[in-house]
């Protein structure tokens, strides 16, 4: 049995990445009920938002579903009792030191997953106990290693250092892209900008077209002076960029920054000036659809191509 | 039969990149003899020097070859008129317009492949009438698309749009990855990084070491205020980042940048202040070996990993 379907008990081993402003219970629950594991990005929720946002999932749905967590969250002490206390059994943690919440997690009986970039950072995270790793690439939305290594580079890099179960995240948003990340060494993936454009997504409707209407070029990895990420070539992008060419400070870019553009553009739908953090895979879509279509177009897709290549001579 | 085999009559679709400094009849002739197809890079030689290694690799090899030409190289008409003259069979050309020599090519009965870094060049080259197109994601050495498209997302887009017998390049150095290419649309791959790290490549011992040094993160894409290009981090390349971070001008990189570093460092082993162009997939390589090992590896492990799963249950 597969390692992934095996440790969270789901069907197909597809995560959907736990994205802020876009992963609330809707589109979480959805994934979940579809055999996939639908993820609660609690990146960008007060702790009350949270625990609604549990407990509307719950009621969706009675298969396996998670939480991902920014470790950098300021209340990650609240975050962490109100996911233990409302029984959740899975967490994906990000951006900070595995170290610090696994052993916490493991003895509330939770599963936990640590996001990386590099294979350096699996190795800690296998020391530190995790139960799986996710490895994500530079074509990833959002915020992105600073080694920029692929995922094509990344998954054998992780691979070869760990035996374990392995989830590859950046470009994928397809069954194809999902059998040739298994094939580079994966158990399983993680899927975002593809759950974006979703009807149960939680992101504005105008971030939805933006990214339907994306093509290859239009995202762009910024503010690798503070903490890079990749986003929408918007109008606030585009100033960005033109700032880092200038040689602008990390302090000018922060200040240029703000506060509050993520939610400005994913969620409040400011199409110019907001943060609109999205993969290179926006580029190969072009519709919104029911999470359910979706997940059936991957699988069947998968299964599709894993059938004509048993047959088809290669070489 | 394999598309890229049928074209070239070649026994493996594995193209040898027909890198500057390391690509001389050698290698060529090397790749060209174990079943690939090996292509000498023109664009670090003299018109005179082209034609000494034309010879020398139809002389080493009965097997097919080619000739990489950027078609911004000065001496362009020379050298299309040594390859007409000396009957190569095969010409892959980059950074131009496929439209000025393809025609051309094609009266003197030569295959042509252009290699191009988004969707739209792929429809100008099929336009133009190539025989095949490469497609070469942001992971790869060398100069590089504007638009960062890694191979996990360009293969599929360019597949999108065109039927045409499709090359994937940018960080495959394996079987695996090979396979992973092929799944992702393309019908074979080009690989640069791997064979520049073996015995018959004619890149400095110097250079070989340190791309066998290489880990993740140790290459970056600088320089793109003139032309893209991915080098390993040594001293120079570490000073051009940091004139970039400053802001520093086009014409102020330039000056750093200066004349002849390519050769500098690839050629004659200056590892600190030359520049070293190669692939993400350094930090997959650590050792030289013959071309004969290196092709042997990677179709072994493309056939192992194609058994195994064919029987693999991934879910």
């Amino acid at each position: 049995m597969n390692k992934i379907c095996e440790l969270f008990g789901i069907q197909y081993p597809v995560i959907q990445g736990g994205m802020i402003w876009c992963s609330g219970w809707q589109l979480v629950s959805a994934v979940s009920n579809a055999g996939g594991l639908g993820l609660i990005g609690a990146g960008s929720m007060y702790p009350d938002v949270l625990r609604e946002q549990i407990r509307k999932t719950k009621s969706a749905t009675d298969k396996p579903f998670g939480v991902n967590v920014p470790l950098l969250y300021p209340n990650i002490d609240e975050i962490m009792q109100i996911i233990v206390d409302e029984g959740v059994g899975i967490v994906f943690t990000s951006a900070g030191n595995p170290k610090s919440w696994t052993h916490f997690l493991h003895e509330n009986g939770i599963k936990v997953a640590h996001v990386v970039s590099n294979s350096k950072f699996a190795v800690k995270a296998e020391a530190a106990g995790v139960d799986a790793i996710v490895a994500e690439g530079f074509e990833a939305g959002g915020h992105n290693g600073r080694e920029e290594s692929t995922t094509m580079v990344l998954i054998p890099a992780v691979r070869k250092v760990t035996n374990k179960p392995l989830i590859a995240a950046g470009g994928i948003s397809s069954g194809r892209a999902m059998l040739a990340a298994q094939i580079l060494g994966a158990d399983g993936v993680q899927i975002g900008s593809r759950f974006v454009a979703s009807e149960e997504s939680s992101a504005h409707e105008n971030f939805k077209q933006a990214i339907i209407s994306a093509q290859e070029g239009d995202t762009n990895l910024v503010l690798k002076k503070l903490v890079p990420v990749r986003l929408l070539r918007n109008d606030f992008a585009k100033q960005i960029e033109l700032a880092e060419a200038e040689g602008k400070t990390s302090a000018e870019l922060a200040q240029l920054l703000g506060r509050g553009r993520a939610k400005l553009g994913m969620f409040a739908g400011n199409i110019s000036e907001g943060e609109l953090e999205i993969g290179q895979a926006s580029a190969l879509i072009d519709n919104i659809l029911p999470v359910k279509t979706i997940f059936r177009g991957i699988i069947e897709e998968y299964d599709m191509v894993k059938d004509s290549f048993k047959n088809e001579p290669f070489f």
